[in-house]
């Protein structure tokens, strides 16, 4: 059997996701089609909207046979890494290509210069660390040392483009471990990443999150009718829901704690403390932290971290991906997994019991997404229930 | 001017109180009444039902002339820690007598008692110890140990009565000072402290706090109507406010920096982790992790050295008052600290800002005892505005 991996939030699943797993079909010519998605907490910082398993029915019903878990290690992280442990799992589940959507639609130019850049990666390397010292964000260093560098012959690859560099790091990392996967990508459709406005049938996740939370606006043109309904009458996830923990643990935590925690750097502890003391919304103490040198994404990860009291020591040694938590199998998917289970080089989890020490870090991140205060009980203790004792959902 | 020191709670302030501000008057023939009052933490691991500023109102409308706050390191401690924290503060501020509310009503007995047990410490240590090691909780270990020693020539003193308790620690924590002040007790009267019916127009503050939380009776027969006229329409604290946030903190927290936290003792900390699992409620969390070895009283200062993530290291450098904060004064009040402000010992506080360090736990007791998630935002902003700028009140 032939599969092929893509990496995924569905935060929530909408139109252009069912189109980059159709396209991913035809691309590839697969039978099977495995999904990498990130549990609890996101790549930019943020919980997702609705739980995991939600997400995973989405997934199955829409046409992919196997969903498994980004683990937090590598979901809350900068591109790079979080690129790294997602072509790790789907080179370890025997993926023969891969596919992402970008701004580019074409695989050539990536390809190209992720040649190119490990050319020039010392040089590159070396102006980053003079721009950050600079008081520099590190996209923004970035971009500025790619600049330089390619003045004159320019990258054929636009950069800037959020997409494009998810894409541009997927295909590093393939290329890393001596491109086991085939690449392929997908133009994205109708409205770029940051659009607001979403226009036509297929709207960003992000123009449909400020509907469900600031707009109001029905939901049911931009997403398949079926993941819609998962959204009516639900309990959504964000940050304000989780201020008064973040809150309480930036008011109580000891100063040396505080700077033990992944990402946080040196001196910013008694800033976020003096921002929490005055701020009654996440928004609030988000306006009140940020600065030149640090990007809204890289506070957000932050924030995870201090929520989930994540420290330094701990992600160090979640470097590698150690283990691969199934979400959930169509038939075909299980027939697939069958078929290469005693290859995969990692432990294939199917309950968190199976393994608790590998997930300890995941299954703290589900507790904490599960102990926002004002979540009804009911659905609190179904979150936490279902983290412990569900099998992989079935479809 | 000649003063006289009381220790409370006033969780809430009642006519049994009232009675004893009246009593203490009459039997030290004093000018001036100083309260030690705790703070937003009491002795039996509660949260106070309404914060330290309307209690210190209550006080002062009802005869105290200056309410001086007793800080997080005493008030949240068994007896004889609370007992030397209040009695060293009092006798900074010059006063010349202390009396207490108590089960017996003559002093005799307990300055007899006091000596009869100095007599037998070593020997009272030793066996409290081996009681113990043999699994019995604290209390319970001297009980026995009492009984054994003064088999054949009983203490003159009940103390298994929880008022006679804390009046011989006071009486201790006195003698041991050289009894600088003059020991005066008052036999408590209506309800046993115990009680949860209350009798005539003396209800205990536990039978009070019932009322208030569980029954939702009236509260006016049993407080001066002015106390009771600020717990209508009030936000009221209890653990349950907090249970949000403790079962965060326990559900996040490294196994060793729970186990670095003040009161806590090895071993228990998973099953303090299982607890919070399970339970939604800190009744229910409570009744999972009470067991023979550990009181209900010694489990909720646990909880709350937990909530406020209060370490062993920093108690122990606690151990001294090292300051005293003003709450509040009447116009006698402040001529009385007028008179005797230049030979205070330590430094006398009027605002937080003054004396950031040593107040560190107090305000961070504060924040916390502001932050629990359902508050109304404007109520939680008043608590922390006042922590910070307010002045004693003044009456």
């Amino acid at each position: 059997m032939n599969a092929a991996g893509i990496i995924v939030e569905y935060n929530p699943f909408h139109n252009g996701h069912l189109y980059h797993i159709n396209e991913t079909k035809r691309l590839s010519n697969a039978d099977v089609i495995i999904a990498v998605m990130s549990g609890s907490f996101l790549q930019r910082g943020e919980p997702a909207v609705i739980d995991k398993w939600t997400r995973t029915k989405m997934a199955l019903q829409h046409g992919v046979d196997v969903v498994v878990e980004l683990p937090y290690a590598f979901s809350t992280q900068k591109a790079a890494t979080f690129s790294a442990g997602a072509i790790d799992i789907l080179h370890h589940l025997k993926c023969q290509s891969f596919c992402f959507g970008s701004e580019n639609g074409q695989i050539e130019p990536f390809l190209r210069s992720v040649e190119r850049l490990a050319e020039k990666n010392e040089q590159l390397t070396a102006l980053v660390r003079l721009f950050m010292k600079e008081g520099m964000s590190y996209p923004s260093a970035q971009t500025k040392a790619r600049d330089a560098i390619f003045q004159k012959d320019p990258l054929p690859l636009d950069l800037s483009k959020p997409n494009n560099i998810l894409g541009f790091h997927y295909v590093q990392a393939n290329d890393t471990l001596g491109s086991p996967l085939m690449p392929l990508t997908v133009q994205r459709k109708g409205a770029g990443f940051h659009d607001v406005k979403a226009s036509g049938s297929i709207a960003s996740a992000t123009a449909i999150r400020k509907r469900l939370f600031l707009t109001n606006e029905a939901i049911d043109d931009v997403m398949p009718s079926s993941a819609a309904a998962y959204l009516k009458n639900r309990t959504l996830h964000s940050w304000e829901s989780y201020w008064p923990l973040l809150r309480y643990h930036l008011l109580s935590i000891h100063p040396e704690q505080l700077a033990s925690i992944y990402e946080v750097e040196e001196g910013i502890g008694p800033r976020l403390i003096q921002a929490a003391l005055k701020s009654d919304s996440f928004a609030a103490f988000m306006e009140r932290v940020k600065t030149k040198r640090y990007t809204w994404t890289r506070l957000q990860r932050m924030m995870v971290h201090i929520l989930t009291n994540t420290d330094k020591e701990t992600m160090q040694q979640a470097e590698r991906v150690s283990f691969i938590r199934l979400l959930g199998m169509t038939e075909n998917g299980r027939a697939y997994i069958r078929s290469i289970k005693k290859d995969i080089p990692v432990p294939l989890l199917s309950r968190t019991a199976s393994g608790s020490n590998l997930l300890a870090l995941d299954i703290k991140a589900a507790r904490i997404f599960a102990s926002a205060p004002n979540f009804p009980k009911d659905y609190a203790d179904s979150l936490f229930e279902q983290e412990y004792s569900a099998p992989p959902l079935l479809l």
